[in-house]
């Protein structure tokens, strides 16, 4: 079969990323979950809190018993007992009555607010002076205000950190079920690779996409497995693509930056059986000639042979990819992105019907964040460390002028 | 001994944070090592790139041969051979002469920069057309460009990210010194509390610090170990602490928010030999009884059992102490944190003296952000999972007004 070079939008693209469907789940302890991505609604089997506790050390008290009492004009009680933490207290209040607590512990019947110790004089043999008013609930975490039985706590396709491991802990959620972790295999290929332990020979370089791209990979929560180098012949490429397709959800294969590699690549993909190819080619720079493939649910990248563009592949579109088949729900959105505001330092030229992404420094110039484009060549890794971050110029621009306010990624 | 409740302002409390020394260093293969941090400066053995280096598809030349050359006025080179990307050419140019090459090929001897394929035209028979000048070095990555021999190309004290990666790679360290995983022990006290997998009785809670504590260690790259609930007595709060010590760098003990109970953790640490208690309250609210103490170079901290506050004293202080541990130089800087410039969108109080932390809430209002602070019950887990971050009012302000411009910590 003849492939033309069909370069698609990044729209079309990650239109084709979202029809990959999410890898499997499986039941983890809680303490095993953090990270990874809620695979079920949590709903709320019981009424958090239980009981009404006390948010405070103070006395349990009826709110209209304190209405007016104030520093000149103080309320009196009587305090008929003492809230232990964990036991729920065996007796009830009447008017005129209170009962000294701590903070977590369960109000006893008809109390319904709760003065803090500060706002109260202990005037011994039972009574205690209250000189604040408290509003009804004061103090109080009313039985289910966090949840009531039956409310959905938690969505699924959320990450699971610490803000949702409390209310999994607090519902009693011990067992969790969440998706797995994306196996992604990934495969250098370039005759002039050498593996990192080795010297390389004049015209060779050791192999460093393997290595920044398993960081990535890492990051987002995959699994990363490495098959190293690949020589640039169609069988030996075609052989390490189907061991890594049997052991993976996602293959990388980097390298072939040059078209007759490239195309080794492409013609290797058909060679396997149930393969199709989903783009060969995508308006983006640098990356354009990504290629992407699927065989039934498992995708297979293409990336650049030179380390800055796959790597700019990697952010723009393989982890948003990743976090999509780790069960994210809206993955592609710019929400979890951080961006910071600065001002262009300098002209920036781009093409039209193209995105494409700039590595820039952010410098501070009397309180205001200047974004200044990274001009070195495009093979240098120096470039990368120096980079604060990428600013991307939109495909429906020719480029971006000095002076212009924009929104710089850290990454 | 007698302890009185010396509240100590937080510049204090991270100074004495400071004086901890960071773990031991362990040699890790590199693909081992994402995430951790740098013990080793890194110093380049060999120039990176080692010899000149097309960034580009095209032919290798004399820039000198094509000063003048335009579209309308072209000039003509000889082409003598072709660089393939292994090998170093065996060849030298003569003037007039140019030499195909692909990205990443050796320039052949004399030749000093590359034209891109696209400013060519090949007219057969040997010859080719330059429709475009090009500069000295230009589309060339020179020998050394990115790191000569004995460049200091990476510091110790730095996160390994897919950026030192790349570096790292190149540059053959294929074992790598890093600081060992910071490894932490979590004990949560309470009598009211139950495991997360038992159904409370009325007046208890499920233990929720274990767990939320353990997410944000693991987070920040450390290794937890969970010690369960322990009962609120001085017997087996020291037995629990004294385990956790001998296996953990740093042991983290929740619970105790009533006063009897901090003082039960400061009794059963001031039993313990060679303990010293450096702080027992700091300036910072919520948060304010968190306990600092120190076995040799082992940090234990008290942390209060009301889970909203735990993970603000983890947030605000454990966390950058962890990092500062695992070997990141000024982990305690703010630059790494992640802010938004919002509005206030109403007033907040505060205390001189003391920094306050106000969870809240992102809104988009009209292309500006406003920043809600949530004003739920601090007991709720509810408002934790609502916000979007963190607002600090310093200790030296008595509040902050709506309207004023707030940076979001985001968290």
């Amino acid at each position: 079969m003849q492939n033309f070079f069909q370069v698609i939008s990044v729209q079309e693209f990650i239109h084709k990323l979202k029809e990959f469907s999410p890898v499997d789940t499986e039941e983890l302890p809680l303490d095993q979950a953090f990270g990874r991505v809620l695979a079920q609604d949590i709903v709320a089997r019981e009424n958090l809190p239980l009981v009404h506790r006390s948010c405070m050390d103070g006395y349990a008290l009826m709110a209209r018993d304190t209405f007016g009492a104030s520093e000149s004009n103080p309320a009196y009680l009587e305090v008929i007992g003492e809230v232990h933490i964990e036991k729920i207290p065996d007796f009830a209040l009447e008017p005129g009555q209170c009962a000294r607590i701590v903070t977590g512990g369960t109000l006893p019947e008809r109390a319904d607010s709760v003065i803090m110790v500060e706002h109260t004089q202990d005037l011994g043999a039972g009574t205690i002076e209250i000189r604040k008013s408290v509003a009804p609930h004061e103090n109080v975490m009313l039985k289910g205000e966090d949840f009531r039985v039956h409310d959905l706590a938690l969505s699924s396709g959320i990450f699971i950190n610490f803000k949702q491991v409390g209310i999994l802990a607090a519902l009693g959620v011990a067992n969790v079920q969440v998706y797995q972790r994306v196996k992604v295999g990934i495969i250098s290929t370039g005759d002039e690779l050498v593996p990192v332990h080795k010297v390389p020979a004049p015209g060779q370089v050791r192999d460093v996409n393997s290595y920044t791209l398993a960081e990535l990979v890492n990051k987002a929560g995959g699994k990363f497995k490495l098959y190293g180098i690949v020589q640039d012949k169609l069988g030996a490429i075609t052989a390490a693509l189907e061991t890594a397709l049997q052991e993976n959800d996602v293959v990388l294969i980097s390298g072939g930056s040059s078209i007759g590699i490239r195309d080794l690549t492409v013609q290797s993909l058909e060679s396997i059986q149930g393969v199709e190819i989903l783009a060969h080619g995508v308006a983006i720079s640098p990356g354009k000639p990504t290629i992407l493939a699927r065989k039934e649910n498992k995708a297979i990248w293409g990336l650049p042979g030179q380390v800055a563009s796959a790597q700019i592949v990697m952010l723009v579109l393989v982890l948003p990819f990743l976090t999509h088949l780790a069960g994210k729900k809206n993955s592609f959105d710019e929400k979890d992105k951080v961006f910071v505001q600065a001002e262009l330092a300098r002209n920036i030229a781009s093409k039209y019907g193209r995105e494409d992404y700039v590595r820039v420094r952010l410098e501070d110039s009397g309180g205001k964040l200047k974004a200044i484009p990274i001009m070195g060549k495009s093979g240098l890794l120096k470039t990368i460390v120096q980079a604060d971050g990428l600013l991307k110029i939109p495909d429906n621009l020719e480029g971006l002028e000095k002076g212009t306010e924009v929104k710089v990624w850290k990454v």
